[in-house]
């Protein structure tokens, strides 16, 4: 089933995979500029494609690399592409980049690349995990920019810190993982999740949609004194889904194990992810 | 003299520019992760080198993307580069990127792509600039990371206050342009430019190096309450040399143009650049 991609889409265009490849003056390499998203499929179908074109289109147009993108036209293009490849469950990135750049700096046309590969995807709740807070702020941070430096670069500290993955914090607030979004059950019981200064991720969305049925909602800094008070915790991410966190700079969270409302909330995202499939 | 060069370098071996390519899953193109390098050549000889290979491979490290090379190794391959395109005045850029990394996300072989372009270089001192300020502190600001993201995202803001370049600050302290170092001359005629948090340019330390000889230097934050008080005022790059600044956010620096040590310095550095040549 989850068998590698053969094609993928450049500027509209179905490449084989092996030879699927970007100038060396793309701005991309030259200068890190450029925008994506990245969406999963199952059972053949896109999970909330319209959120993340959208997202996509947002990225695009805050980054001057909209020239004449449409949820349409990428619509059709991510169509052409599933069919070809014909994988039942992936993962697709749209990546957009600054294009080829004549002096290695100014904005040119962009270069589209649609991409498509095997991932897994929680069906369940999955073990907690630990997180280390580290001091970041992402530039441009609703842009789902492809900056990823900062990230790349702490991998070996995360292990070092025998952690799972990295916690951004700035002027005291608790921030974003790299790759996912950050909720606390706080001391009064209600959902609790940051709002500025991060990436709004589509699971983050549905995960506040679904928690606003049944419970109080503050969507609002977490400040890193919060941590400590915390109930439960999570991380929510397009493959994760909800992964509980069980501890934060070696601090265990509440009891030090998946709380209950994490529980109840990834029952209902994998409800919605995978009920019409 | 200056047209293109046919040929760049990828992982050692010599491959036309038309069909030069990065396969798509390089970590540059996923998350913007790599360093570079770039200097200039004049009469077919490259100028500090050994400074720039220095700083490439220190990036490098810092990187954690140093396998395997040295100087040695990346001088023959400049050498040859340098012979095949037979440019006499150019620029040479040196890519490291964080290679084809499996899952989009771990660091691989990182891939070393060596570019030469022809370049227009600043010889005497060309007619003052004007900047304008923006708060912003580039990530890992001692590596020479290919993260241009905000220096390309603010050019239209540059355009519509009508400045020729962005000046980044930080904690109330002038850092640096996205690609020049910032001195001033400040109100005891000293030459200061600030040390921490910016990339040390090459050009920067020639300068230091030779204004050591007949004036005090001070090595440290440049606040920006400092600039209205500075007499003079320039950047240095490696092809712009020293090119004056006379206005900052719309206010002149000293009486608005070129100054007296400005000129001095710019023709003891063009002195070592070209005076071999």
């Amino acid at each position: 089933m989850n068998s590698s991609a053969q094609f993928c889409l450049i500027n509209g265009q179905l490449v084989p995979i092996a030879t699927a490849a970007i100038g060396v003056n793309d701005l991309s390499l030259q200068r890190g500029y450029g925008i994506f998203d990245f969406f999963k499929v199952v059972g053949g179908k896109p999970v909330f494609l319209d959120d993340h074109l959208e997202r996509f289109l947002f990225s695009a147009k805050e980054m001057r690399l909209d020239k004449g993108l449409t949820t349409g036209l990428l619509t059709g293009q991510v169509q052409m592409l599933l069919e070809k490849n014909d994988l039942p469950e992936s993962g697709v990135r749209l990546t957009l980049t600054g294009g080829y750049s004549p002096d290695g700096y100014s904005l040119a046309n962009p270069n589209l690349v649609v991409t498509q590969t095997p991932v897994t995807l929680n069906r369940g709740l999955p073990p907690g995990i630990e997180l280390m807070t580290y001091p970041f702020q992402r530039q441009l941070p609703r842009v789902k920019t492809i900056d990823y430096l900062m990230a790349i670069w702490l991998q070996p500290t995360i292990r070092q810190n025998q952690a799972n993955d990295v916690l951004y914090k700035s002027e005291g607030v608790v921030r974003e993982c790299p790759r996912a979004n950050f909720f606390i059950i706080n001391n009064k019981g209600e959902l609790q999740t940051t709002r500025e200064k991060l990436l709004w991720g589509i699971t983050r969305k549905k995960v506040l949609e679904i928690a606003g049925k049944f419970l109080p909602v503050a969507e609002k800094d977490i400040t890193v004194a919060d941590l400590a008070q915390s109930r439960e915790a999570f991380i929510t991410s397009t493959t994760k889904h909800i992964t509980p966190v069980i501890a934060i700079d070696g601090q265990k969270i509440g009891p030090g194990e998946p709380g209950e409302l994490t529980r109840l909330l990834s029952e209902g995202l994998l409800h919605q992810v995978f009920a019409d499939y």
